[in-house]
């Protein structure tokens, strides 16, 4: 199978994205894996397959390194964006999203966040804002899904927290039926948050759109921070605006080669 | 800096070729960093560069993962070889190469191996191919140049050797100034051999071209095989012949893409 592609990466999340919107490409799990693989491969952590839609400008979907398809990568859709090079929607199976490029990144438009405990979603009825449960010190999680499960603790040091043993033991909790990526969030101004994210299913990352999405609407929601918040991840800074509706997610995404290859 | 490349892997020690025979490219340290970058730049094991040559069909210059300039690779010199794509000759730090592509892959003929103690070298007058030194129950190994040096011991199961505790240990020593690669070798048949290295300022590796050679070597030499020596790496196969001269080393080498990128 021979195909053009971009590679591209937005905070160091690196992504190759084939634009089939008028040349089918197929991709199944098994070429994912193999274009994904970093030694025989092209290598990334995503790889992104742009395909026609009907009521949008492109169909975006995404394949995880191992192969696996999820519903959404924030950094990936930074990089959609900037592709498509205009403002755009683009249908994901995470729901419809408004793109808008600039001159280094872009800022893509998240649906609104949901509170309610069965959409989270927890196991039980109970305080998802207040979540009255702890794992050693981190305590009283603000839970919230941006199309997908968020606990956010707000802690003094985030760099002082034991993440790599605190996150897959919160993450697989039985509160959690569906899993939850786990953020730790420390308030380093009015308008900004540093944050570190475990994601589920993938560990520790450098910089997880969707959790500081989750980390901005929690400082917002209890009064600690004002929007638009500064969120800066172990690779860098996004933006957050929330004003009670949809999410705006500003930041960075890079061109670094085009290439054609002929495998998978 | 704009640049045209090839991304190919030889037993999935990967490499991005930069053809610059015929259009300058400036690779320095700092450049070959970013470009090796597997997340922000295009990704590999090794960056090799082809220059124009004024006594063979190219220079060819190489440099690793963590940005320095190497001698020699001899996975890298059968991917040069498949590009170049005919019988050619390319100069190395480490010496003249005589590369011939085939429909895989390619024959790489490296210069005589070196046996005297201070051509390994050894920092004192020993018996380099009957080493008389252990290292737990590593003992005896023959030692050898092959444009870099290389100690191989003779066991009967490399996968119970702990490489990775002991391959340090060696490569350190101070018998050898210029420190080592250090190479297990299990002989499964009267022409071949089970090989694992530990690489000289990489670690374990999937395939070591001149670690093979070395082992082949070896064993050619204390008549525990006959040439040609298949040697199974955990990577794949490479085929070494040796008659007491130049060595001829033959194994695959694969296209993955080609790019055009602007970076470093």
């Amino acid at each position: 199978m021979r195909f053009a592609f971009t590679k591209m990466h937005g905070l160091g999340n690196d992504f190759v994205v084939i634009d089939a919107r008028e040349t089918h490409v197929a991709i199944d799990e098994s070429s994912a894996r193999t274009i994904a693989d970093r030694h025989t491969g092209i290598g990334c952590d995503q790889l992104i397959l742009l395909e026609p839609s009907t009521t949008a400008d492109a169909v975006m979907r995404i394949w995880n390194h191992d192969g696996s398809e999820v519903e959404a990568c924030g950094n990936a859709t930074r990089a959609v964006a900037r592709l498509i090079g205009k403002p755009a929607t683009v249908e994901t199976a995470g729901g419809l999203l408004t793109l808008t490029p600039n001159d280094n990144g872009a800022t893509v438009d998240l649906a609104a966040p949901r509170f309610a405990w069965d959409q989270i979603p927890l196991a039980y009825a109970m305080d998802a804002q207040n979540l009255p449960l702890a794992w050693d010190d981190l305590a009283d999680p603000f839970c919230v899904n941006i199309g997908n499960p968020h606990a956010v603790f707000f802690v003094a040091d985030v760099d002082a927290v034991d993440l790599a043993r605190l996150g897959p033991l919160i993450e697989h909790d039985s509160v959690f039926p569906q899993r939850v990526n786990v953020g730790v969030a420390q308030v380093t101004g009015s308008a900004s948050l540093k944050v570190r994210v475990w994601e589920r299913g993938a560990g520790l990352t450098r910089a997880c759109g969707t959790g500081a999405c989750a980390a901005a609407i929690a400082a917002i929601k209890r009064k600690l921070v004002t929007s638009p918040v500064t969120v800066t991840l172990p690779g860098g800074d996004l933006t957050i605006a929330w004003d009670g509706g949809a999410i705006a997610m500003s930041g960075p995404a890079t061109f670094v080669f085009s290439g054609t290859a002929d495998i998978a």
